[in-house]
């Protein structure tokens, strides 16, 4: 190890997905391959494993787990939710001093792009050599700089597994249970409630209304939104992001939801389809069921998309390379390549221009009526899921009447 | 046709499942081999179809759209939940005889066993032959007279899969959030929620607590469990079922719980989780989340059992060929082969012995402290699940600290 210049600290950080260890797997094997790079150092619980000087010796594990984590879901290193404030400075510095670490990799989304580039900021300032390469990840979809987030294509498979399954419950209870609403996570993003729609095969199908917090409808359009659905086919599956508004600034049944907040200030959502269930069944009469998959939908392994899989590893190898190749801050990028066929090429992105911000659904992803999403989005979203989609192929009865 | 008899009607009734368009599969293909059997005809929605003599013709389908029937979720020929009353006796007869339908099956649960059997005794009273026999179908598993039913090993396989992914993404977030409570489903029996201790394949792994209707506990032992839990590895996931008791007759959260009622009388079931997650919070001070996927656990179709697909087909096979053979009624039943090798037969028994019970889990199939399933339970219930589990072997990082 005669070309060493330091070692590496790897985290996670934020809501766990089903592909965070595949990018950890990709930071791993990329940096046993570069001899700049001396101890590799598995941050327990992000930052604030960092913090306390909690670290696990991840060249001490088998090659078999390394590999392993390429096909387990959630944050193998253990989470934070811990947002780095001015006091804390000295204690990272002092343990990034100590350990020697001048290769710190973060996976995480937004909140973590803006640890990243404190940590980049703190380093500079102190005159202390640190490449620090935010790798992303959320199943929200909403970091900017990328044209998608690693995580995001699992869960929306998740997603649209799910509403596409429940949706032929829902039509086979017909006017007994006529309504479900499906609840969806994203925080102020409609990313993966938008994705729900790629369950619709055919004319008809479920889901039949998609509601994102960038399109508020009023409780009055959402109910004749309903009753239009329920008069055509006698069922209705809505589709009902976390975050749905029925006014700018105003998220659905407010006064249902938990009161409370993480550590970055977000309120913690949730209530939605309490309350839209509720006013369908208090307004039109209509029995309304519930399906809230929460953290399922971020986790669920058997429906991982192949390429979410593979472009999750390639972003940590990525991300090292960066490093290496002398960047000091950064977060690795998807580049969708031009073409009909769908390719991404990665990308370096500073993280002055992406942290502290959310990217959300642009205004042509979704339709006038602000209820589904536009084919615009269809073919944005459709290749993310990997192939095959839809995983299995259904049947329906001919409706041939004796 | 010089041989036929009559017509056949099927129906399917009650909740759908993963599997139950595999058991109309198995009835139409068996139908198709027996010269006695005229039209085959299957009641739109239930019974309620055959009352408003609404049938679709199942001859007229085509076999790709009958074989896709078994990896379709759901009920094809469309559900219901109706109590047939006397009232309804003339016009059924009326249409039975119309129809010169003389088998007649039903593929549901306690409530359709009860269906069946009262059409049983109407046909039987009036002098008319009809061959009445229920194909068993419910995830809940409380059907008499069977080792289990057709729907519950794949509502089995979705819960253990989804309690060992959301368990990881838990232990990931460790003290963070570290209480995740599953809501699952089983009415008044705790079948299916005692199938998330599956997921655990090694000392530690999720779920670290069970809970079923049939062994109450108080609040005070379950707040204690938790704790005891929490302070064991900093993180719990709880197995709730929707009828879990904190004492015998009251559901934990009762004052949650919508108040709808079925038509047949039982009470809606959910709000447990809600309840139980307010309570670790506000009296533990541990932030808890909640997982309610509702309508997944029985229409995913990914996490279908294999085992289960085959046996529910089977007895829909089965069921014709009791008809033919000469019974008038039954519900075909899968008896378990003695052996160390997972088998089941299939036999038949009378409705009167099966119809408005619950079969609940055995006192022995729960331990002493009524917080998980013994040995006994497990070896029942895992060979139901399908090969391969779990489906995806996952790893952990050994815990070397530096």
């Amino acid at each position: 190890m005669g070309k060493t210049k330091g070692n590496l600290a790897i985290g996670q950080s934020g809501g766990p997905t089903a592909v965070i260890n595949s990018s950890l797997c990709g930071v791993i094997h990329e940096a046993l391959a570069h001899d700049e790079i001396g101890e590799i150092y598995g941050m327990f619980r992000g930052i604030r494993g960092l913090m306390d000087d909690q670290f696990l010796d991840l060249r001490r594990q088998s090659a078999e787990v390394i590999d392993g984590l390429r096909r387990t879901p959630s944050a193998a290193l253990g989470t934070v939710r811990y947002k780095v404030n001015p006091e804390d400075y000295e204690r990272i510095l002092e343990v990034l001093k100590a350990r020697n670490i001048r290769y710190l990799f973060y996976i995480g989304g937004n909140d973590s792009a803006d640890t990243s580039l404190k940590l980049h900021r703190l380093a500079a300032a102190a005159g202390y050599e640190l490449h620090v390469i935010a790798v992303p990840k959320t199943v929200d979809n909403d970091l900017y700089g990328t044209d998608h987030c690693p995580g995001y294509g699992s869960a929306a498979r998740f997603v649209a597994t799910a509403v596409r399954d429940t949706g032929r419950d829902t039509e086979a209870m017909g006017p007994v249970r006529p309504v479900k609403v499906v609840e969806i996570m994203g925080r102020n993003a409609g990313w993966l409630t938008a994705a729900a729609a790629l369950a619709r095969e055919e004319k008809g199908d479920a889901p039949h209304l998609v509601y994102v917090p960038e399109r508020p409808v009023s409780v009055e359009q959402l109910l004749e939104d309903v009753q239009c659905c329920y008069d055509e086919r006698e069922h209705v599956v809505i589709a009902m992001s976390e975050g749905a508004q029925e006014a700018p600034g105003k998220t659905f049944g407010e006064e249902y939801a938990p009161t409370e907040v993480d550590a970055f200030g977000h309120r913690m959502k949730g209530g939605v389809s309490d309350f839209v269930a509720s006013i369908v069944k208090g307004r039109l009469g209509l029995s309304a069921r519930i399906d809230k998959s929460n953290y399922l939908q971020r986790s669920f392994m058997v429906c991982a998309s192949p390429i979410d899989l593979e472009e999750a590893y390639r972003v940590g190898r990525q991300a090292v390379k960066e490093a290496v190749a002398g960047h000091l801050e950064g977060l690795v990028t998807l580049v969708r390549d031009p073409g009909p066929e769908y390719h991404c090429s990665v990308g370096l992105a500073s993280l002055k221009d992406v942290a502290n911000k959310e990217k959300k659904l642009p205004a042509d992803f979704m339709n006038e009526a602000g209820n589904w999403p536009t084919e615009a989005f269809l073919s944005y979203a459709r290749p993310l899921l990997g192939d095959p989609w839809p995983p299995i192929p259904y049947v329906r009865l001919a409706k041939y009447f004796v």
